[in-house]
């Protein structure tokens, strides 16, 4: 069963951001932020009250201390700075899931914390440690570098949850092309469900057409706009 | 047996504050800074870990969102807010408990939200939801009001702990003498050592030698410089 | 003549908030948030470029360091840190200023700031010290005590801006009716237009149909949603 | 004249940082925190203040919002960003100079934005924008590149002041040797003297004995501790 994600509680105090109340209700997996990047005490708690209602799975969605840039600007923290960084969103994050009879289930990071340690191991390994202290899995970005990154799980016994993203398209080695690029991204509805179909069978037709093999776990979705949300819907019932 | 407590962890980032290496080993209840009005993530796992090391408990020592102020201004929240700040950062501190294989033991608000829990009863009634929902005791001042305390903390099923201040003059009437005034804080190693007899048979003497009943569980103690540490080395004997 | 007045740059990072590019053009006076209850570096330079571009008086909008709270919540400063907290959102709102060939030509505290500002004499004189050392006039709340705060401005050689507002109800006492009161807000349009022709004429009538004079520089309107738009554009024409 | 410049005002709140009575009269030139990496509002009005009194000229020293970090960890900004960033801090501590009727003479970037200044040239263009608008001069490492440096400010119509450090070893190209080395930095006194002896006469003498002619405008020092102070004092006997 592939399940959806989706980042949410991105709102932070009197700043409102997504339709959360419209999302909730269509994914399996919510990702919160955890007051570092955004979302705060308040935010938070009505937003784990929210997946709870939904029976949606509580994935905590650390990011860099940096709420003016949205914690997508890479900041140059020690590992060692990064494993407490984690430690305390998520465990922040608990507090409101014990309120609600509810637990984090998962944690994802957010942005550049999330970009940096797909491509730094020694980041992946500072969030390693965090998830192995809370014992939790750990999602990350499904490529045809799956096996080395589950290797270097294992040695701290953290299990990975593999996403992939239906809006975006796959260099032939098997990871998303750059953001830089024209074919980055896909808008076209009917071939982002095309390409749900692709991943429930286990692979993805590359930018040049090859067949890319990837484990998908759970797939990425957004739910900014209308159109989103429709877009949301459609995968839904694919799967 | 009455136990000793102090605060610390609040250096934050570069910035050190207190001796926590030399108290440490002297009291027997930590409250540890959760990162809103000092202490960071790092300087939480830190302190965790020394406190383990003394096997010394762990209090949550959360504050108001006021770094500059480091939590001592009072901030016009309400209740809900508090409320979720305070189970923000017991959650916080509860991660890096969990890496040491230690928890955390109770909660006691730092600065302008003791102060405030003290004064106003929604507040006081904001904490021990937190507390209620965390299963955590709650450390509060001791004064002859603590029975009308008791009372609201029995509706949330949360038990108090009672502190005392040896170095603090109480008023004939069970409160701690306004820091306004000159009499309210006493220096006198001596006079202090008496007070600590004093608590430890259930009473203290106001500042008219009127004799106060007063329920004592811990008293607190500073430690930021040399002097202080003695004096904490005094009452340790006395106790 | 009565100039229009509104607080804009209020958006941070990602998160936006009002819509500045519309109200700007209907208005005399912009009061720009600093970075401390909202605003940041990149927010401030653009607000200040869309006043230029629209020849409208730029006004420093300083707010107590609380972006979690949006400035709304009082917060117990010493007047010396109002002052300080004053000078340094000015300076910094001064740099975009300089920028663009502008400069700041009045203080307007925020939120709790400007209520605290309006209840406490010391906190009013403390903003006159900051107002005097950059030589600006200072907007405060038109009431019956005009007359009070114009002799203590004049001791800070500072000038003082009236400003009213036509969606408030106000006391007999020339105050307004506080927003705990179900008569506090007026939405009726055309009421509130008859209330700017009493403005230019100098006087309102109290929520008991009393005739309150009243000084009137400026009138404050909000321009959040296409509604309050509409009744700017009206008032406008009023004027 | 050599001038000799330190880093003051990095207090913030409650934290003490530096003995900047002690150093401030020791030296030309204050680079005064301004609130993003350290300093505040309050700590920048004494330090202003101090410098006043010392008859020490007043430079900006801006860094990463990162106050967790003390600006020593390298922020993934925008170039826009970071002269607005620049603008605002800047600005901000022009008002405690009129306050003082004392004014900022210059600019001196810190940690990592120093860093990263002289590394990426977009950077260093975006802080000379910020210089240009704000019409002062720019601090920047003294090194063989200085010419290349000074033909890109030319174009800002921005004055260059190059430093250089007397406790730092040089490279063969005029560069400082990395701080990972292990002869970085020089802690002999009078190893630190012949040093500055050379940098009178326009020249260091690398790690290998090259000589290295190098502009001198300003020195940099510390004055953290006791030692430091005393090699301060020698070192503005030497000049």
């Amino acid at each position: 069963m592939i399940k959806l994600n989706a980042d949410l509680g991105e709102s932070f105090g009197v700043y409102k951001l997504g339709v959360d109340e419209k999302i909730m209700p269509l994914i399996d997996m919510a990702n919160i932020a955890c007051g570092f990047h955004a979302g705060d005490a308040n935010v938070m708690e009505k937003t784990v009250k929210l997946a709870k209602e939904n029976n949606v799975e509580i994935g905590a969605h650390p990011g860099y201390p940096d709420l003016l840039g949205f914690g997508r600007r890479s900041l140059n923290c020690s590992p060692k700075e990064i494993e407490n960084y984690v430690l305390y969103q998520v465990g922040a994050l608990n507090s409101f899931c014990t309120k609600h009879q509810s637990k984090v289930s998962y944690i994802k990071p957010h942005g550049a914390l999330y970009n940096d340690m797909m491509k730094n191991k020694e980041i992946f390994e500072a969030i390693l440690t965090a998830s192995s202290i809370l014992n939790l899995p750990l999602m990350i970005l499904s490529s045809s570098k799956n096996e080395e990154y589950e290797n270097i799980a294992k040695k701290y016994k953290v299990k990975l949850i593999f996403e992939v993203f239906a809006d975006r398209n796959y260099t032939n080695d098997g990871f998303l092309v750059s953001r830089k690029k024209k074919n980055a991204v896909i808008e076209n509805k009917n071939e982002i469900l095309k390409r749900v179909e692709m991943f429930k069978n286990g692979y993805i037709l590359s930018e040049n057409s090859k067949v890319i093999k990837l484990k998908v776990d759970s797939i990425c979705v957004h739910g900014d706009n209308k159109k989103a949300l429709e877009i949301v819907k459609s995968i839904k019932e694919v799967l």
